[in-house]
């Protein structure tokens, strides 16, 4: 059973590295762009038949070592 | 008009970020984990009413800045 995992840095945590890309996309003449934040994207694969079960499982690997709850917001998503 | 980007590495190409994820969170006991892969997520607002030309416009981003094409497959989804 696949997932999709997103994670993204809450509304009020700066996001330097996102704010180099706005920056390096202005520079390149992308005037249209108004905001660009950066986060991260995970593909689990879990051997696991009962989809309530899998789910579970995916969000205890968020919480355990994929995301910092203090500073990211994550979604869970079936492929 | 907001859009989302999702970049994975391509299937053949090795990842040796998600081989360190993967390989900890099956020291951590999570058994039933098959493969984790780790690719990049942006949140992109563009100052643009026409969807198209929109997204066209977040494409050409992804093309000369966001994306290695060589190596690297994206996604463009509205928000």
């Amino acid at each position: 059973m696949k997932f999709s995992i997103t994670v993204t840095l809450k509304k009020d945590v700066l996001d330097p590295q996102g704010k180099v890309v706005q920056n390096t996309l202005f520079n390149m003449g992308m005037n249209s762009l108004k905001s660009i934040r950066q986060g991260k994207h995970f593909e689990v694969e879990v051997e696991e038949n009962d989809q309530s079960i899998a789910k579970k499982k995916v969000d205890e690997m968020c919480k355990k070592l994929l995301v910092n709850l203090i500073i990211e917001d994550y979604k869970i998503n079936k492929i």
